[in-house]
């Protein structure tokens, strides 16, 4: 076991199988391990469980899950919470899988970038188009600048004290934390590329009546450089429908929401054709035995972006995993219905 | 197009996808038809939907339908009845598909025993384990009384009018038409080879009632010969814990439940293995272009009797059909949540 030299060691979790990805295929392959009588951990690099369906469309409605004639994304993700609380797998949220490696007991190492590490008998990855992360500023001169001046995320507020912030977006979160940071920052411009928001009409209407008060600004236009002597953020340039403008700024919080991006999962030695990981039908097992992949990042001929599909490819690879925890076991099939360990857990999980 | 000569002809109806089987996938599979614009038909040799979730256990609870934390078994059928009205495929039940032929056109032709035939550019095969058709006496003596003397159903209660009847079975029908029976026939022995019965508190202290006062009799025992003279049935014997008995009968009602026959099936020229019609997992076609299997029925390398599959297995064997039903079109997949046409369709089937 070789710990690289720029994480620091931890000592492995030990599971059956490794979940890489909450989403929706992610959380059901843990009530399916947990059925056939596997450990699992579930890793996912955002803070919240659900995937797509909670970051692109929480409440769009959803006709073809099987046997739910309508519910809206984020209830499906409720649903498959529910259903996996019998086997309360351990959730490591805001941990992005980095690395994946083969030990010489035929398990698997995985390590996450803030460090956790990982051995398990086989990998699911159920991790969609790819791990989600900040849709970034497409200039190059705001690469040096991040996490000094140019930044995604708000860890503190308090870094912002008295501080000229442009915050650029049009969704919730950029209304949300210009209307937060106008209470601590010396000025604040929201800057979205078009009058209208994609954010609640409480928010626009909160942000407008803000900007009426005088207590932060608002412009419309696209930032299309960045001005920065010695490193240090000095303005922004904007180009708006007629002409441009400069801004003075200490900072800019870009909260252009989030896109998927297949990441380190690349690096991984698993064959990977248009983004998606080659597969065997039959147990949706890579072209690494022991690492697995359902869901939309499963690849295959005639293979269809649909959540049932998902559930079905998880449920398959895990059987096949089973055979990687357990080589000497065989396992028995049981039907749900006959299965009074299962019912007893359901149970036990309302109590 | 041939007629055989022991069916009545009739005009084929036609479609795009004939669906055998009324379980939960093929239920399903008319849902997914509809979603991508196939017309279905829905055939099933019983008179009800639902497939081995409602023949089998409709009460006992199923927990492993993804993002359905529990339902039973009969709560699933009603979930899927729910969910595939907006598209109302006509449902043909008390039809068992017998023949299959190719047609000229490329187009498959499918007669059931009662004349109905169909024309489909594809068939989706969603029989489960074959068939259900009641369990059998297992005398070879029994065969030519069939209809005559030896019973699986009652058409008409009339036809027992001052007979002596025998009604085999332990199970809910076999007390019910007992105690239906005793009020017809001559006389009414129930025989079951144990004393125990799998049918409701209620039916089974209804009939210690009736036997109590001599309305009916009960036996324990099992049937192992038929004395039928000059093929008129006249009595039948028991065996018992200890020794055998005479019973003198009429008919022999009998009533043991249903049991899955893969029948004609395994005359259509698809490949089928142990039971099974053997598909290819990426789109879950047969050896015979343009017919598919999808559920309990399709047979391949670590398939696994879950209804989840069987949901997955006919959604990626219906957009294959697709092709066949329109050659010349591309389909492009909509995300349910954005398909406006599916959702008017859905409001409009609660109006
Ligand atoms: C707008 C929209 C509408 C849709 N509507 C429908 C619909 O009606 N019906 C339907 O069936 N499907 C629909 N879909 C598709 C459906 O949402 C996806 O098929 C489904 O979300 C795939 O689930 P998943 O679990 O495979 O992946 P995802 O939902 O993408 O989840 C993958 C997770 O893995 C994480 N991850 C990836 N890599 C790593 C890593 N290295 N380390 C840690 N975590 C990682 C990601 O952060 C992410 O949270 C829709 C999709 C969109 C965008
Ligand atoms: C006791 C029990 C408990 C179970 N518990 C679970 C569980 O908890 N979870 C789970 O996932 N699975 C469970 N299963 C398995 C599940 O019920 C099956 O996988 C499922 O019913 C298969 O569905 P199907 O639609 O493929 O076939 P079926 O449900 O078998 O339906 C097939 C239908 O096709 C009809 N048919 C066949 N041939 C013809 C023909 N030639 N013409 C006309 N009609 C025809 C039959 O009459 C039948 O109605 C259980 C099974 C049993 C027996």
């Amino acid at each position: 076991m070789t710990t690289p030299a720029d994480t620091p060691p931890a000592s492995p979790i030990s599971t059956d199988v490794l979940i890489i990805g909450a989403g929706p295929v992610g959380l059901f392959a843990a009530f399916e391990a947990g059925v056939i009588g596997l450990s699992s951990q579930i890793v996912d690099n955002i803070e919240r469980v659900g995937g797509q369906c909670i970051e692109l469309y929480p409440d769009k409605p959803i006709y073809d899950i099987p046997a739910i004639p309508v519910c809206t994304a984020r209830e499906l993700v409720d649903r498959l919470v529910e259903q996996i609380r019998p086997f309360a797998p351990p959730l490591h949220l805001g941990h992005r899988v980095e690395t994946v490696e083969r030990l010489d007991n035929g398990h698997w190492l995985a390590r996450t970038d803030k460090g956790l590490a990982f051995e398990a008998a086989a990998i699911l990855i159920a991790g969609g188009n790819g791990s989600f992360v900040p849709q970034r500023l497409l200039l190059e001169e705001a690469v040096p600048l991040e996490g000094r001046h140019v930044h995604y995320s708000v860890p503190k507020l308090d870094d912002f004290a008295g501080k000229k912030v442009i915050v650029a977006g049009g969704g919730d979160s950029a209304l949300d934390w210009a209307l937060a940071l106008r209470k601590v920052a010396q000025h604040v411009t929201l800057v979205h590329r078009r009058s209208g928001f994609s954010a609640a009409d409480s928010s626009v209407a909160n942000m407008r009546r803000a900007v009426e008060a005088r207590e932060m600004d608002f412009a419309v236009g696209t930032i299309t450089s960045l001005s920065a002597p010695d490193g240090q953020l000095q303005s922004v340039e904007l180009r708006q429908a007629e002409g441009s403008a400069h801004l003075e700024a200490d900072h800019v919080l870009v909260l252009f929401g989030l896109v998927a991006d297949l990441g380190p999962i690349a690096k991984w030695g698993i064959e990977v054709q248009g983004g998606r990981i080659t597969v065997d039908t039959s147990n949706y097992e890579s072209t690494c035995p022991g690492i697995f992949a359902a869901g939309d990042i499963a690849g295959y001929p005639n293979k269809q972006k649909l959540i049932l599909s998902g559930f079905h490819e998880a449920s398959l690879a895990l059987r096949k995993a089973y055979n990687y925890a357990f080589p000497d076991k065989k396992r028995v099939h049981i039907h749900s219905s006959y299965d009074t360990k299962l019912a007893e857990r359901v149970a036990a999980s309302h109590a």
